[in-house]
């Protein structure tokens, strides 16, 4: 899933904040930006390292803690496939930064400009095809 | 908004888990569903209690504590205009049941399935329109 909200493509990160770069705990040298924004301690095992890189990924993981919680977001991935969550953490960040954007509708606002949308190209194709037959 | 996500409407709750209904905290008798939820005092000043009532409320009020944390939500909340607060609780029992459902995309994976529903009625559209010019 990339920033623009494709599914399944995986390895695409950008805006969305999520870098799949496989920063791995203190086995790459210093703390992920997850553990670098919660100022603790990065384990090798920890769930958010290979999504969040030490300079860009703090920044995102910001608005992610704000919006869900670090220990939400940590429990919610670690029931994830390891294969899927990429694609998970991409769909929170995008989620948590529609919540910061829009503290009132979030990505829901999204949906339903989506959905109204659907429904006007709809009415509007119908209306031409009354025209051809 | 009501639980199909349609926006600004305001006083619909159904699925989405939020009543609306004016449950005061301890003014009205019992604890909200929120407070209940979290089995806690409900206070008259609640920000919950006008939103989840005891019954359905702390049922809906189970997945936005587990997806975003009631603490999150409710500092949100409080931020938000108080006439705009049934909408927020709205979109947000609304992503909490969506990221319930598909832990991977949650209503993430919603926006995806209507931007390429978008783009294909417009593609069809615009080949019916070929036909016709």
């Amino acid at each position: 899933m990339s920033a623009s909200t494709s599914r399944g493509g995986g390895r695409g990160g950008g805006s969305s904040g999520a870098s799949g770069s496989g920063t791995k705990g203190k086995g790459s040298g210093g703390p992920c930006g997850a553990c670098k924004f919660l100022r603790k301690k990065c384990d090798p095992g920890c769930v958010f390292a290979p999504y969040f890189d030490p300079d860009q990924g703090a920044i995102y993981f910001a608005s992610v803690h704000k919006v869900f919680g670090a220990s939400n977001v940590g429990k919610l991935l670690s029931k994830i496939p390891v294969h899927k969550r990429l694609d998970a953490v991409i769909s929170i960040c995008y989620e948590a930064q529609a919540r910061m954007r829009d503290p009132v509708y979030g990505c829901v606002g999204q949906i339903c400009t989506l959905q109204q949308q659907v429904l006007f190209i709809f009415k509007f194709s119908i209306e031409i095809t009354r025209h051809i037959t």
